[in-house]
């Protein structure tokens, strides 16, 4: 692609790293940057810079934060004693968005994945299984993609945590809600029936 | 969206202005952005910047350009009385990709479209009916979108430019290189029967 200024050219080259961007999306994007007035562009960049500058994390749970403690860490109505481990930021606004969790989360930044050269040392497992080594949290909920690096994920935790008088869990697996029998895959169904529950706890929800 | 920083709302709704993205990939973005070394986001930021602050527009053709005359109006190798007539600076980077045309072009900055509330005051036409009149250019080539505001954009033209000693053309329109005649709209194909060529010019590319 042949730019006829190098100012335009830097900013589609920079547009372009972010993931799913291509050249031609960051050009799009760019010149309805140019169409706009000045403000947005400056707008946008500052809100960029002032994110990367400032930004936290919550000594606690790892999670997003603008201040030492996170908003969910810090507030004394959630219950302290159980925590839902999640790779994630965002799995922590998917959980939240349900409104059915009201304990600490645990954010592990990825999940073990030789492959990608992620390792056990690159997540927050130590501060993980520190905080269950203090012996005040009461159940740890593994709510890890159901995926092979999150089962791994899942073991290589409960692995450190096993001799601990604390009880694990992780979230049920089954059809979706809403979903075809005859369009499940044969895994999915075949945990759903192993995995079944009394018929009378699923009225309750 | 529930966000658990004021930071990272204000990035996300800001990158979610950008045609095309929306919250939750403006979210995977800035967290992408947030994984990676503090350096990127600041290149993007800055990148975006200057390019918003120091960007230039031709005097001459209206393309994006970092002086005041661009690359191609300044270069004497080019044909100067052949005017490409496009809308867009993204179309004269497609028409420069092909190599196949050595005249200058004009941006229009977009095509009449009254839905959206584009007038001809709002484009660069002014200017193209000045050159025109001032007599120095002997073809006009209307390169616009095959639309009906592409159409009504070339007509509206024309009638300007009528009076003047001038060849206007438009880029031929019919079946694209490649595609099956089965699969081509009625349209297209009729008009590519109407404007046949001779088939010793059809050779010649």
């Amino acid at each position: 692609m042949e730019f006829s200024s190098k100012l335009l050219e830097k900013a589609v080259n920079e547009m372009s790293q972010l993931p799913g961007i291509g050249k031609r999306t960051a050009l799009r994007l760019v010149l309805h940057l140019l169409r706009q007035p000045n403000d947005q562009t400056m707008q946008l960049a500052s809100a960029l810079q002032n994110m990367r500058n400032e930004i936290k994390f919550c000594k606690s749970c790892h999670n997003i934060s603008d201040t030492q403690l996170c908003e969910i860490c810090a507030n004394p109505h959630r219950t302290s004693d159980i925590i839902c481990v999640v790779e994630d930021v965002r799995d922590v606004m998917a959980i939240e968005n349900t409104s059915s969790f009201r304990g600490l989360y645990h954010v592990l930044g990825g999940k073990i994945s030789p492959m990608d050269g992620v390792g056990p040392n690159d997540l927050n497992i130590t501060s993980l299984v520190d905080k269950v080594k203090q012996g005040e949290i009461k159940e740890l909920i593994f709510a890890l993609s159901s995926t092979m690096e999150g089962d791994t994920t899942n073991f290589y935790i409960f692995k450190q945590i096993q001799d601990c008088d604390i009880v694990t869990s992780t979230i049920a697996r089954g059809i979706s809600v809403g979903n075809e029998l005859e369009y499940t895959d044969e895994v999915t169904l075949g945990r759903s029936i192993m995995n079944r529950i009394p018929f009378e706890s699923s009225l309750k929800s």
